[in-house]
């Protein structure tokens, strides 16, 4: 039986994964004569850029996540299908689906790869538990319940007559995630707890932001960071680079023989590639992405393109195309042309990156910015991140709910969503209390 | 060491659960001589009477939930903690935390017992795994994620080919909460899904709503549980009275011989008191409700009130307070002024309930009322509801968004909180897929 969705005759187009470059290859594909399936292990796309002021508590969930069926209701030839993807079969041009529900094979004629990027512990995978980072809403609002509970284990300690733990927030890796987490905790340590708060005082709570490298955000140019680093330290944050971490454990970041306690651990420090590249068989670098092809396909399958985080593409200028939005946006809506192209017998084109610029916000009012060859910082820099964080957010009516919500806690300090819920499976894990080194 | 909120000489208050009637009790202590410590299990204040609209992916928890430290930031002799009670000791006065933190006793001069209800099996606790009800946050985004499972485990079916389980969505109890859920389902599923899906009709699911009495909505008039049971189907919600459940498992729900086979299956049926009553070791009702005296206090302890759905209290005409809101907030108010009037010396009054009336909402404008001897029905009933519970949410904040969320959800039928979200521990006893009887 042929799924109602599905035309005889025209060619089948599978999407993996609805991040962005997954879901701007379906939006592309949307009036194109195929029929699209794309499939995600979540029911949402989520606005990564955002996630870290879900784990802060500014934004919900819902405000920066949307449903990939409520997106691309529009489209009439594109089935969203939630599953896993366990495998491919690149000869018989299959994906295999095996997971909670029934297994299932899609057949395709193109594919999209878009799964995108995890978490790297480089070779210390039980550090993760003890040191989550930021990729999903679970990751998000995990996060946040870690740092909610540092504060309420500290007042309970001293409401009691005791020594509380050293309220230690411990950011490891200065790139634009950490930088984001640690002035995010410094606005809501500093600022709005301490209304709430009758034994401890949120503002003694000590922000260590540790960097590997020799400077924060590596990834910008020299001044930028050197702007930064002011920044963050006029906001209180201890900055630390040149600082390897060497080993995690609960409550303790050890930096060489220095031991640090912390109350919560936070890891902005590496990506790696989804593990579906390796499920390709096909070449990958040494972070797990796929080696591809300048019309993003991958050598001998001019049907399979691999796209966003899970590519590494080169420029014309022989550098890497960056893991970030702006490229993994380009990258789907390119993988999607050249499938119209091809349909249409036109031959293939060579992608290339265009850079807009790039962004990183610090915390209230900060942040730093690259557009071309003019370097800003600051407020300025700011309302820049501000107004294109909020023009490419997901649909309308997140934009503006996310704008009311950043008024509100804008000018009434008021983080709203300051809600610890159910830990689930993750409980075990967890100690609010760090130990001194 | 004296905790800095503390004041010698001030007699202490302490307060278990934030509730309504604990949260109303602290409010109405803001400003009296005295110390208040306010315990709950949760960080947050949980606005109950519109979990299911959480539940149903209307609003986000955010918007119905707010951290007990805000809702009381402004009350100075106010300390919240978050903690787990595990026992008492009436003679010494303590109160025993012991939780994930260090254990701690709290010694109490007053103290208000509010620690609520949870729900009831009726000596089958293995069914709540396989049905949840619906009390907190996390019951739901659990019930929100099964309603949306069962959504894309059919499309995800029909797409393959094979027979997809049937959609039958079984609400067991046809109380408040059993007629909202089924409401809401049948908003959910007739209206805005079907844009979205491209293989199944969320339409063609059921949703039955099984009652054991003889009507719906018990505790209310017969001529409103007749407009209630004529609204529903309307709606084309099976609705079955005297229909009692004899079994549930995974997938099928039984009705004496018959099996009714069920994608999800939600529980109303019935509440019992927090395990706190029976750990008083005071007379408790056989729902494990504390019988207290006419000043809601517990016999031999004048000092100790327990209020909300906790207590078991009597009206004037013998019957019993209802387990409602409204009058869990009459109570922590009443317990407040009690406290305050001992501390002045004056003698004790005997609580009475004052009934406002009732309201039950069916579905999007649908609703029946009972407000003194008017009974109102259908749209207008609904307005009230609608105007009546934006009036008593907590926080402006909630109130304006919950507000436009509605209005939103109103005029666009779009329900944009619809995200499934890790499911934690409770994974392992999920099963979309029904069984057929």
């Amino acid at each position: 039986m042929l799924p109602m969705t599905q035309h005889v005759n025209r060619p089948r187009v599978v999407v993996i994964g609805a991040g962005f470059a997954g879901l701007n290859a379906a939006k592309a594909l949307a009036n194109a004569p195929v029929d699209v399936t794309v499939v995600d292990r979540k029911n949402h796309h989520t606005f990564q850029p955002l996630l870290y002021q879900v784990a802060l508590a500014v934004l919900s969930p819902a405000e920066i996540a949307s449903p990939v069926r409520s997106v691309l209701h529009r489209a009439a030839n594109t089935e969203v299908l939630l599953g896993e993807v366990t495998g491919f079969d690149l000869q018989k041009r299959l994906v295999h689906l095996d997971d909670r529900l029934d297994p299932l094979d899609l057949p395709y004629d193109y594919l999209i790869v878009a799964a995108g990027a995890t978490h790297a512990y480089f070779g210390h995978p039980e550090w993760e538990a003890i040191a989550p980072g930021l990729k999903t809403l679970e990751d998000a609002t995990e996060i946040r319940r870690r740092i909610l509970m540092a504060f309420e284990t500290a007042e309970r300690e001293l409401f009691a007559g005791r020594t509380p733990p050293p309220l230690n927030f411990v950011v490891v890796g200065a790139g634009p995630t950490g930088v984001e987490l640690a002035g995010a905790i410094s606005d809501i340590a500093g600022r709005h707890l301490t209304k709430e708060f009758r034994s401890i005082d949120p503002r003694q709570s000590r922000i260590i932001l540790l960097e590997g490298g020799p400077r924060v955000l590596p990834a910008y140019p020299e001044d930028l960071s050197a702007s930064a680093e002011r920044q963050l330290k006029e906001m209180g944050i201890e900055v630390r680079t040149n600082a390897m971490v060497t080993n995690i454990e609960a409550g303790v970041v050890s930096v060489g023989k220095e031991k640090i306690p912390a109350s919560v651990i936070l890891w902005g420090a590496g990506v790696s590639a989804s593990s579906l590249g390796r499920m390709l068989g096909v070449p990958t670098d040494k972070a797990g992405r796929v080696i591809v092809q300048p019309d993003l396909t991958v050598p001998e399958h001019p049907e399979v393109f691999v796209t966003g985080d899970l590519a590494s593409a080169k420029r014309h200028n022989g550098q890497p195309v960056p893991g970030v939005a702006p490229a993994a946006i380009q990258m789907g809506k390119f993988a999607a042309r050249q499938i119209k192209r091809s349909v249409a017998g036109k031959p293939r084109e060579k992608f290339e990156y265009l850079d807009k610029g790039s962004l990183a916000t610090i915390g209230r009012s900060r942040a730093v910015g690259e557009l071309g060859k003019i370097h800003i910082s600051g407020f300025f820099a700011w309302l820049a991140w501000l107004f294109i964080h909020l023009l490419f957010l997901i649909g309308f009516r997140n934009r503006l709910f996310v704008m009311i919500e950043w008024a509100w806690a804008y000018l009434t300090y008021n983080h709203s969503a300051r809600l610890i819920t159910d830990p689930g499976e993750k409980e075990q894990v967890e100690n609010p209390k760090a130990k001194a080194g």
